[in-house]
C-alpha cells in the first residue's frame, strides 16, 4: 500500500519533507500541498510531481485521498491542525513544537485519550539519527555501566535577527529536551539556567547553558550557542560508570592545505541530519502501512514532556533559580 | 511512474539490492525475483511484498510487467543475461564483474553501440559513495591544483577458504580499478604488482600491491588485503600539487572505556557502503523514469576497462613485471 | 651557573620532580633530599645521583649549598616550609595546595610582600602544557574573538579509598580553577556545585559538577570524575565568539585490531602531563638563573585565587546554592 | 660527569643542537663551536654560553676541554671528521649522511673496528621519536602478529630551489630508509622507484615513490614528495597479520572556525620531531657518561645501510627496475 501525503506548510521544513518523501522515501506518494503562499505551493507541487494544492488546511486533512498528514506550518497553528487531524482519525507528522503550551499539548493528549489511539508524532527526528541511535545501543548494552552525566551542545551559525534568549530554550532546545530523555530514559526533573555576562559581539542573543537532573538521578548539560559563528554542531558525552560514549557528525573527507588538516562543518542542520530525516519519514510510512505508531518517534506525550521543559527553562532563566518539573499522570496509551 | 524491477540472483549482493529498493529507494517496485534456489527466491519475494517468482532469468527479463533487471547471479553468467536484457531493451543494473573477460566486454559494448543506447550500468557503487564524490568535488574545484599520486587501500576481515591471490585481483580489485579512473578523470596506462613474501599466519592469500600510471601521468597505488584481520576498511588518499584529500569512512560514535578511546570498524562492506549503495540505486531509478542513462555511473565501458585492469594485473604479478594496458578505440556512445 | 635544588619529600610527586630533574632538565644539581622515611630519601639519592640526605626540612632549606627548594611533602607542611624557604630567601616550587586555607596562603603573600621579592611558585604545571598554551595563544591571536565558555573535564580512573567528594573540589579542582584563570585572564566571580544522584557502582565519590562565572563575564562549567573508569582524561574547549579551540592530548599511534580503530588513554596523569612538569620545571631553573620570577607560573597569589574557589565550591555544595567569591586586594607586587 | 661537548656547524641543524643541549637536556655542557661563518660560531657561543670558538674543526676534536663532537658541517666533511674523531677515540654525533657513499661509510666502520669500540652515531632521530616507538613496541607485544606490509610517506611544503628528484632519494629519503630498518628489524633486499609523470606546477622535483622489499619478507612503499605544499608530514602505517598501527604526530589543540575542524600542519620539521631530538640527544649524553654506545641509536653500521638503499634508488630511478641491494658482512661489533 501506497501511503499518500499531504504536506501543510512548504516553508524551509516543509520543503524539505516535500523532497525527502519524493526522493529518498519507499512506499509513499505526496499527493497534496498547502501553503498560505500558494504559489509556492504550487511550485513545490510541481516539482515532486504533487497532483493537488489544497485551498485550505482542513480541506488537505479532510481530502479523502490524503492518508497521512504533515504539519510544518507556523507554530502556533500545529495543536489546532493536529487536533483537526486526529479528528479525522489520520496519522500526522508535526514539525515541533505540538503545540504553544504544555497545556495546548495536553489537548492533543486528551484526543487520543479518546480516541484510544496514538495518531500525532512530533518531529523530533535525532531519535532516528545514526549517532544517537549508536550511543544508545551502546550505554543499553550495559559494557560501560549506568548513565551519570549528559553533557550536550547545539550550536548554530547565527541566529536570525528576530531571535531571543527565550527562543534558544523554546526554539533552539526542545531538539535537546528531547533527546535527552529518549537517551536517559527518563524524565527531567528541574532545570537550571545559566548565561555567560556577554553575548558575541554584535549579536543579540547570549548563548544558554541549562544543567538539569534527570527522575533518574543523571545530571545534564546543555549548552545552547545560536552564534557560535563558525558552523552548525551539536554534539553529546553520556558519561557511564566505566566510560564514556560521544557522538559523531558525518564526515565524509579530510584535507591537508595551508598548514592544517580539516574537516567541514555543516552551515547548517541539512547535513548533520539528513539521515535522520530519511529515517524518521520512512519509519513513519512504515508504521502507517502496518497501521500502529512509532515506538521509537516523539508522540504526543513527547511533545508535551519537551514544552514543560522549556516552560521551566524560561522560568529560571527569569527568576535565576533551579525549576522543578511536575509533569501530569502518563495515560496508559503511551506507556 | 514506478518503476517496475526484477531481480535475478537474490544471494548475498541480490537480497540486499532487493531491500535497498523495497525500503530505501523512491519510485520503484520490485515485481519479480528469480534465483537457482527457488525457496530462496520465495523466501525473498514474501520479505519485500514482490508479486512474481520467475521460471528462468530469461522469463524475468522477457516478462512485460518487469521495466528494468537487477543481475546479481553468478558472475559467468553476467555477460550473457546482460546482453538478453539489451535484446529486450530493458534498463540493467548489473553487479560488477560485468563480464569474465574484457574480450566479453566488448561484446556488451558492441551490443549497445548497435542498438544506439546505454541501457547496462555496472555495479560499481562507489561512485555514489558520499566521501569518494567529496573527495572528488574537492579535487575538481581546483583548491590543490593537478593530482599527482592517489593511494587506494582495501581490506577484509578474511577471505574466503576458496579465495585467491588471483581473486585479489579479479574480485576485490576491480572497485578500485573503476574508482581510480572515476576520480582522475583518465584511464589506466600501466600496472605492476608486489607481494610480500608471506600471507597472514594460516592465510591463504597474501597482500597485493599494485602500482598502476594513469594516462593522465598521475601515479597510482592499491593495497588489496583480504585477510587484513580487523576489520573492512577502504582507504584513500589524493595527493595534489598544495594538499591532499582523504576518504573518511562513516563513524556514529566514539567511546571510552578500558584505557582506549575507539571507533568502530565494519565487519563487511555493508555499514561503510550502505549510502553508496542507496543512491546508487535511487539515481538508478531516476535515469529509467528520465529514459537517460547515469552520467555519474559505470557503464559498461567502464565495466570493460576495469576488466582490462585486472587481466593486466594478473600478468603483471605472474611475470614479474609492469604490463602496459592498451584499450581499444572508445565508442562515440560512450563520450 | 648550575641551580642547586634541594627536595622535600619524595614520595610520587617529589620522586617525579627528582627524576625531571636529573634526567630532562638544563642547568640544575638536585642536591639533597628529605623524605620522613630515610630510606626512601636514601635511595632516591642513590638513584639520581644527589649528594646528601638532609635531616629536617628546616635543615635542607638552610642548607648553604642548596640554591632553591621543591616542596612535595604532604599538604599540611606546604605553607610553613615556603614561609621557611622565604624566610631564607631561596626560590621555592611548592607543589598544590600552597596552604591548607586561603587564610594561611594569604600568610604567604605577606611575607613575600613584605620582602618585595616573589620567591614562592606553585606547581600548576598545566600553564607550561603545550595543549592548554596552544589554546591561549590561540585566543590572544584575536581570530576567534572574546572568550564567551570553557568547558572543562577532569577525569581519574579510580579514586583511592579515602577520597570523598569534598577532596574532588580542594585536590583534583585546583588544577581547574587555576588554568581557568590563567587561561580567561580573569579571576572567579561566583561557583554553583551540582552532583548527580548517584556515584559509579561501589564508588564512594560522585562526579562534581562546577558552574562558575568571571569577573569578566564567561560561563565556566567543569566535571570533577575522579572515577570515570576508562582512563586519565584532562578536557576543555574555549567558545569564543566566531569559534572553538579544544585541548588535544598527546597521542602517538593509532591502532586497528578487532573491529576498532583507537587510541590510547594513558592510565595515569605522567603520560598526559610529562611535557609540562619538564617545561615548568625547566622555566623554574632558568627564573632562578635569571634572578626573577616566572611570569608564566602560578605565583602565591594564584595558589591563594586556587584556594578560595575551593572553599567556595564546597560551600555550594554543601548548602546547594551559588557561592561568591571575595578576593583580598591584590598586592602591587602581583601586578 | 658533565659531558662537554663541541659542536661543527652552527648552521640550521648545528644551530638547533646547541640549542636543545643548552635548553633542555642534562648533563652536558655546550663548551665549544665551529663554523665556517665565525661570526655566526660566535653570536651562537654567546647565545648559549659555550666558553671558546674554535680555529678548524680539527682543533675542536683535538681540544682536550672537548668530550664528544657533534658533526652538523655540510655534506662532505662528515666522514673525514668523524674519522678524526674517532682517531681521537671521542664520542660522534653526527649529522645524516654519515658520508658521500656507501663505500666512504666503510672506511669509518673499519676504523670502529680497528678500534674494537663504536664511537659514531648517525643522527637518525627517528629512533627516539614516541611515535615511531610506539609503534614498534606495539608491534613487539606481538598482539598483532607479524608485520607484512609499511606504508611510509614524507613531505615536505617546498623543496629549496637547488633541490633534485635525486636528491628527493639522497637528502631525504634516508630517514626512511633507516626507520624501515629499525621498525622491522631488517635489512633492505631491493628497492623500485617510480615518479608521476609531472611535478606540482613550477616545482622542479618531482614525487619519488618507493618499492622496497626486507630481507624478512615485509614490502614497503615510501612516498617523498619535497614540493607538498601544505605542510610538513611525516606517516606510517605498519601492517601487521591481525591489524595496523600507524603514526600520530604531535597535535596540541583543534580549532572550530569557519566551517571547518582543523589542527595545525607544521611547516618544517620541528615540531613534529623536537622530542626525537631532544631525547636522541639526552640518550647521547647518558651513553657517553656510562661509555656506551646507544642501543636504540643509529651506529656507522646503520649509516651505512642508510646509505646503500639510497644508492640502489638512484640506480633504480636511472635504469626504470629493481635494483637488488647487496650488503658487506656485518662486522661483530655491530651485532
Amino acid at each position: 500500500m501506497t501511503v499518500r501525503v499531504g504536506i501543510i506548510g512548504v516553508g524551509l521544513m516543509g520543503s524539505d519533507h516535500a523532497r525527502i518523501f519524493a526522493d529518498a522515501v519507499s512506499g509513499v506518494e505526496v499527493v497534496s500541498l498547502y501553503d498560505a503562499d500558494v504559489a509556492r505551493a504550487k511550485a513545490m507541487a510541481e516539482e515532486i510531481g504533487a497532483r493537488s494544492v489544497a485551498d485550505t488546511p482542513l480541506a488537505l486533512i479532510a481530502d479523502k485521498g490524503v492518508d497521512a498528514v504533515v504539519i510544518a506550518s507556523p507554530d502556533e497553528t500545529h495543536a489546532d491542525l493536529t487536533l483537526a487531524a486526529i479528528a479525522a482519525t489520520k496519522p500526522v507528522l508535526c514539525e515541533k513544537p505540538l503545540a504553544s503550551s504544555a497545556r495546548e499539548c495536553l489537548d492533543v493528549i486528551a484526543a487520543e485519550v479518546k480516541l484510544g489511539k496514538r495518531l500525532a508524532h512530533v518531529g523530533f527526528m535525532r531519535r532516528y539519527d545514526p549517532s544517537y541511535v549508536a550511543m544508545k545501543a551502546k550505554w543499553k548494552s550495559g559494557e560501560l555501566g549506568e548513565a551519570l552525566m549528559f553533557h550536550c551542545v547545539h550550536r548554530n551559525v547565527s541566529a536570525p535577527h528576530f531571535f531571543t534568549s527565550d527562543m534558544a530554550i523554546t526554539n533552539s532546545a526542545p531538539h535537546e529536551f528531547d533527546i535527552v530523555r529518549f537517551m536517559l530514559d527518563s524524565d527531567v526533573a528541574d532545570i537550571t539556567v545559566f548565561q555567560p555576562a556577554a553575548a558575541a559581539k554584535g549579536a543579540l542573543v547570549k548563548p544558554v547553558f541549562m544543567v538539569m537532573r534527570s527522575v533518574s538521578g543523571a545530571l545534564i548539560d546543555v549548552e545552547i550557542h545560536n552564534n557560535a559563528g563558525y558552523g552548525y554542531d551539536v554534539k553529546g558525552e553520556l558519561v557511564c560508570e566505566r566510560g564514556t560514549i560521544s557522538l559523531r557528525s558525518p564526515v565524509h573527507s579530510e584535507v591537508n592545505g595551508a598548514l592544517a588538516n580539516s574537516i567541514p562543518v555543516p552551515a547548517d542542520h541539512r547535513p548533520r541530519f539528513a539521515e535522520a530525516y530519511r529515517l524518521q519519514n520512512q519509519a513513519w510510512v512504515r508504521a502507517i502501512q502496518a497501521d500502529t505508531h512509532l515506538a521509537q518517534g516523539s508522540s504526543a506525550w513527547d511533545g508535551y514532556a519537551a514544552m514543560l521543559s522549556a516552560e521551566a527553562g524560561l522560568r529560571s532563566m527569569a527568576e535565576g533559580r533551579t525549576v522543578k518539573i511536575a509533569m501530569d499522570a502518563k495515560p496508559r496509551l503511551y506507556a
